[in-house]
């Protein structure tokens, strides 16, 4: 742990000994009227690399201007190929197992459906209450729909899940697990394995939301045996706003699953336009309409940069940056009234980490006004992300500073 | 009706007294290996409006680059204004009632599903074996998924859908009939108006899906009384691959239609993240995952050049232009074998013309390698797109000239 007594030059010296700082500059500058952003908001929407500036350019005025109807001859193979993309690099998948398309939402209620469908009999979905709101609302609405039980469980919101309380929601009801990996307020990282394993246990499905994960966290999607996963790229994928999301199905269920939105770019001869819906073997049964050409380039633009940064050296940093920000936090917001929302051990915990703070919508404001960018996060949460390929020790550095010469002319501890 | 023994002259001619000429240079040349292509296939993929490709830059270096997540303050607003830029110019709507989000198969199985949950009892669903694959596919889905008949109108492929044989097919075991304006193969232009009131008759709800018309010919929407609506945006409204979609519900209806998807974009109080879904008042609730920003944007700016040269011009040069193949394809194609696979009236046709011929794939092939592009589409079909903004009629002269001498290189009739 740095001493916060060595000041900014502490700072300084990690981004000068930082392996990754050079990615940095790989990004177009975050700026406000010609000043730069301290932008600890990549975990909410990623920056711009500028290399994919440069390839939607090329996709939008060669591809789609000049090249037009043409193009489809290789823009079709997008999604799956993007997939495997994030599969080999990032999410631990071997190729075939993951298509770039639709939103998170709708690819949570494509495979929750599938899930369900496929084991009938079993009429539970399990979640827990501190779920990003789309997943609670999309198993919500399929619950009605079906007349199953959506069943929570209850983090305490900032400790996040372990396993003996999925254990304990889990049963031979069960037909369909959806957790997040990394929360989305306070950071807890699930264990993937362990609580895949015990769901596996009681015959249900595991589906994991990767939003908070992908691309800061290491994920084994293979290795732990997971069934199905979804995931935004607007995050540490850096892919966009509102770039297109990402699903996984194992590659064993991808002949059992039927997902209920019958799309024709799902189908086995998609220009032969026959009677009836057929699916194609393999990854493309997930996919629905047709497919969005600049958000998918985006995704593997974001996801290569990531790739030649190596996704171990992401979580390195992760942990770095995060344990700095505490480093600096313990003394000096700590005092302030700040307390801790997210774990305390790193191995515990993705790569941002929240504070809870009664006054956090003011003082999120006071940062905002002074170009210091973070996430407000209800109820009263401060949230720092800190996405490793673009965040710098100084951005933590002049972050903390800054929250705390708020929180002080604020008068606080009031 | 030109004599097409005036020649090319007589093309130029009416391309120089055009009103809607101009048009063409506000968008990106079209061309393969420094060549222009003559390119009918704007109903397939519309041509990149120059607008658009600046639009898009300053959305990603500006918006997206520097602005990063503030940008959300406007980006957020944008479904449903691009829908109203819709509805005001081109789709007869007043505001509120339509949203641009996810892709029209996604769309299309949300209102389907709603528009079954709103018509409790009635377990029928009405389409037509000549509605776009996508469309029978999803509809086939859910049916399959809730337990419902998929009814089938026959339709004779070519002729499209009269009133008496859609009648036949709905009663009031009918909870939602749902066909397209435009077909997608053969041009057939449904009546709007007539059609839904013969459904509301009998009690059911009309889910019409626009995309082979948005953009081609004048919809009237509200004045049809029509309930429900979907299409694609990167056909003639030339919002480019994978564009989102739009979605229509008549105002009345909103409140009482609840979509299956249940995404936090739908949610009332968006930022609360409270425990359970409480959906919006209004068209938002329709939506459901992250916008996607490029390509709602792209829209706009389709919809604002169209909107400029007025869908009633669009229309009239759209029946021009039709009616000119026709003229020079009936002394010089129907000869060699082709037969008329659209309605032969331009007032019950959309904006492109179908030709029947046994080898026309190898017909379409051989335009292609001489840089003319039609579609193929099965059985045995050229499909010729004249999207009114940006085809000439030299364009239409090259292309049937370009058809007569393959297919007499080819030794037709054989």
């Amino acid at each position: 742990m740095t001493d916060p007594s060595t000041g900014r030059a502490g700072a300084l010296a990690r981004d000068a000994a930082d392996p990754l700082a050079e990615f940095g500059d790989r990004f177009a500058r975050a700026e406000r009227d010609g000043h730069d952003l301290i932008y600890l908001d990549g975990n909410s929407l990623g920056r711009l690399p500028l290399a994919t500036a440069e390839r939607i350019t090329r996709v939008i005025r060669d591809e789609w201007g000049s090249g037009l109807i043409g193009s489809w001859d290789h823009w079709i193979g997008l999604p799956a190929q993007a997939g495997d993309l994030l599969g080999e690099h990032l999410l631990g998948a071997a190729p075939g197992q993951l298509a770039v398309c639709d939103s998170t939402t709708v690819n949570l209620y494509k495979l929750a459906c599938a899930a369900l469908d496929a084991r009938p009999g079993r009429t539970v979905i399990v979640t827990d209450d501190d779920n990003f709101p789309t997943d609670r609302y999309v198993l919500q609405g399929i619950a009605a729909q079906r007349g199953c039980e959506l069943r929570m469980i209850h983090t305490g919101m900032d400790a996040g899940l372990d396993e003996v309380t999925v254990a304990a929601a889990v049963g031979d009801d069960t037909a369909v697990v959806s957790l997040s990996h990394v929360a989305y307020r306070s950071a807890a990282l699930a264990d993937m394995a362990a609580i895949t394993d015990l769901v596996h246990e009681s015959g249900a499905l595991m589906l994991w939301d990767l939003c908070h994960s992908a691309g800061s966290v290491p994920v084994q999607l293979d290795a732990c045996g997971a069934d199905l996963a979804v995931g935004c790229t607007y995050k540490y994928l850096n892919a966009g706003p509102g770039a297109p999301a990402f699903l996984y199905v194992r590659r064993e269920l991808q002949d059992q699953l039927r997902q209920p939105i019958w799309g024709w770019l799902g189908q086995r001869d998609l220009f032969e336009m026959g009677p009836d819906y057929d699916p194609v073997p393999g990854i493309e049964r997930f996919t629905t309409g047709t497919p969005q050409v600049a958000g998918i380039v985006a995704v593997q633009e974001g996801a290569r940069l990531l790739a030649e940064a190596g996704i171990d050296r992401l979580r390195d940093k992760g942990i770095a940056l995060t344990e700095y920000l505490l480093t600096l936090a313990d003394p000096w917001l700590m005092p302030l009234g700040c307390s801790l929302a997210s774990p305390r051990d790193p191995a515990r915990r993705g790569s941002h980490v929240t504070l809870h703070h009664p006054r956090a919508r003011q003082i999120c404001q006071a940062l905002a006004a002074r170009r210091v960018i973070i996430d407000y996060r209800s109820p009263s949460r401060l949230r720092f992300g800190l996405a490793p390929i673009t965040t710098r020790f100084t951005d933590v550095w002049d972050a903390v500073d800054e929250t705390r010469q708020i929180m002080e002319d604020m008068g606080l501890p009031g």
